[in-house]
């Protein structure tokens, strides 16, 4: 087979933004840049604190949606595979070779199911979530069908108020009836509290976690004095993974966003009152976008607008400039405010996304970059990976 | 080739939401669906319409990205070609057999002009927009290079403050330059007046288009003093193409959202003060959905979220119901108020999704369904292309 990446892509049928080899100047816009050096000193960094503080870390492959930056998360940092969020991105883990797979949610639908019993023949550990007792009937029906084995989770609403049960009792009767179900396991507890981890200050995340953790701390009580089990307790994100690993109930971190950052994400502040992107973690993934547009002196126009970024979150910063602001953004346009008129039609420009994982998912490559040149292409591998 | 609709998901490696002949309750979601007769009576009220105002219709293929529907519009609409915003979607219909195709955008970068220049070679009228005098070299020489002929509008800003020259005079310049350089032909003027479009009331958007067809009749008598042929006025979007229609100086559309709506350009107000999805136009895509998780008896969580839409312009509205309410988006959740507890896990819901054309950007397929049915599934041909 040919490589697809050295093929141009008027001659393919599809766009390739830079190929290895390539200056950076070079790629195609808009563009997913990661700068490998940041990128890797993330990785490396929340690694070495997952080790020193005795936690699995499964990163959260939602985020970037890419085995291989999953596999450098396990080779640079540890990991002990990934959690996701759809069967249809397990799907795309597992085959890509990543051995140990959550899926960090509910599936219910029965082709789903069917999808998910059969992804251990893959040779992977396939874990999923539950929170509703006639889920444990649906899966263990799958497992059985396909004669595989399926984890499970129970997952507690910690207080992010979206999937999960409330209280100890629920999680024993779910543990007691997966033990119970052929071709399942119960593994453990999922409790992540995704709701505080973009909060602002330090005490009001800390405040949400401590909440947290009693919580699971009473669910693993009672499943012990039940003489249930529970290997895994996992949980945490980049706003808490601290205190998730100071806890001493919580055993597995979720992080994902800690590798690329974004510039919501940034904004929130550590112990000390400082913004996470400057000091804890350095701004890893990048929208590479161009000018092309100047008709009006003190206004740029730029090429990457809604189809290439998600702003849920907030409009995308413009990276190590004061002097122009990204100021809206319709679907492939961003306007650019550019007061004393610096920029220039074809100038390129690194912005911050305000929302790295939508914004991951509308691109199909990312492009590395090292000391200026392009090092690798990498497919977003599990790009609109939905179902 | 094997027909890859045919095929199972998890045998080819990728996610295809159904199959023809499939009962629309068994579409895997989050998927997007095609009312098809709700979308062919869109198609061809505004085809007569047009029709009836001696306009052309460039239907605008940025919104649905789809070689498909771009086809039907043609057919039952009679639309004369597209209208697209980057070289990569214009190479995907040409491609894909739409024979006039305008980039309604400007090209800067050397790769892309090149890409565009090579476009004519597959037998399609090939038209881009100009804002820049320095841009007519950089086109002439790509087009002299390939042979080819680059037909070009200048641009104008009439109102929406982003890309486009303001004035006659700098109308008129453009247009000598772009008729004295090889390889390049004036076809006329790009006037989309793009800011006015969702201004709720009726009134207000009128007054926003009176000020645009002033400067753009000033512009075409200018060039009209000069001598030069001005063949095509092009612009007008769905709240706005009764006005362009009325004139007397457009002769051509751009139509886009009027063909699947959405929930925020349907809030806007007709000339009688009622909705525009309330009998000007139907709604005619719809984000499928599933709940997948009802742990909470006032709350369904289903599983379209960020991944499956874009929320920049509000929030999706559940179709057809007012008894539960979407009102909260996170990645991959949706969360539903359902105070009465009406919804049960596994049950399906039809989410009008805030704004179709990101939406449309971050799905593959569209199921088209027909008295519950489904009758074809079509490749969101120009899906991520955007360069």
């Amino acid at each position: 087979m040919k490589d697809l990446t050295t093929l141009d892509a008027y001659e393919v049928g599809f766009d390739i933004p830079a190929k290895p080899g390539m200056d950076e100047a070079d790629i195609q816009t808009p563009a997913l840049v990661l700068d490998l050096d940041a990128l890797e000193r993330n990785i490396k960094k929340m690694g070495d604190y997952a080790k020193a503080h005795g936690m699995r870390h499964r990163v959260h492959g939602k985020m970037h949606k890419s085995v291989d930056v999953a596999k450098l998360q396990e080779r640079l940092g540890g990991a002990v595979g990934v959690c996701c969020q759809k069967v249809s991105e397990a799907e795309v883990f597992a085959r890509g070779g990543i051995k140990d797979v959550l899926v960090s949610n509910q599936v219910r639908d029965a082709a789903k199911i069917d999808r998910l019993a059969r992804l251990p023949k893959l040779g992977a550990r396939i874990i999923v979530c539950i929170d509703d007792p006639e889920n444990v009937g649906e899966l263990s029906a799958a497992a059985v069908r396909h004669g595989t084995r399926i984890e499970c989770l129970v997952e507690m609403d910690v207080g992010a108020g979206r999937c999960g049960v409330i209280g100890a009792g629920k999680v024993v009767a779910l543990a007691q009836a997966i033990e119970a179900a052929e071709g399942l396991r119960f593994t453990g507890i999922q409790a992540y509290q995704g709701a505080m981890q973009h909060m602002d200050r330090y005490e009001d995340r800390k405040a949400k976690l401590d909440a947290a953790i009693a919580m699971v701390a009473e669910a693993v009580a009672a499943l012990k004095a039940e003489g249930i089990a529970c290997e895994l307790v996992s949980g945490g994100g980049t706003g808490s993974y601290y205190f998730e690993s100071a806890s001493g109930v919580y055993n597995e971190l979720q992080c994902g966003s800690y590798a690329f950052m974004d510039a919501d994400y940034g904004r929130i502040l550590d112990k000390d009152g400082n913004r996470i992107d400057q000091g804890e973690w350095e701004n890893a993934m990048f929208l590479l976008t161009q000018v092309m547009s100047h008709a009006k002196a003190d206004m740029a126009i730029c090429d990457a607008g809604l189809k290439a970024q998600s702003v849920d979150s907030g409009l995308p910063v413009i990276f190590g400039r004061d002097d122009v602001e990204y100021v809206k953004c319709s679907d492939e346009h961003g306007v650019i405010a550019d007061p004393q008129g610096v920029l220039k039609v074809g100038d390129k420009l690194r912005l911050v996304p305000g929302h790295c994982d939508p914004t991951a998912n509308v691109h199909d490559w990312y492009v590395g970059v090292r000391n200026g040149v392009v090092e690798v292409v990498w497919p977003v591998s599990a790009r609109g990976r939905a179902y």
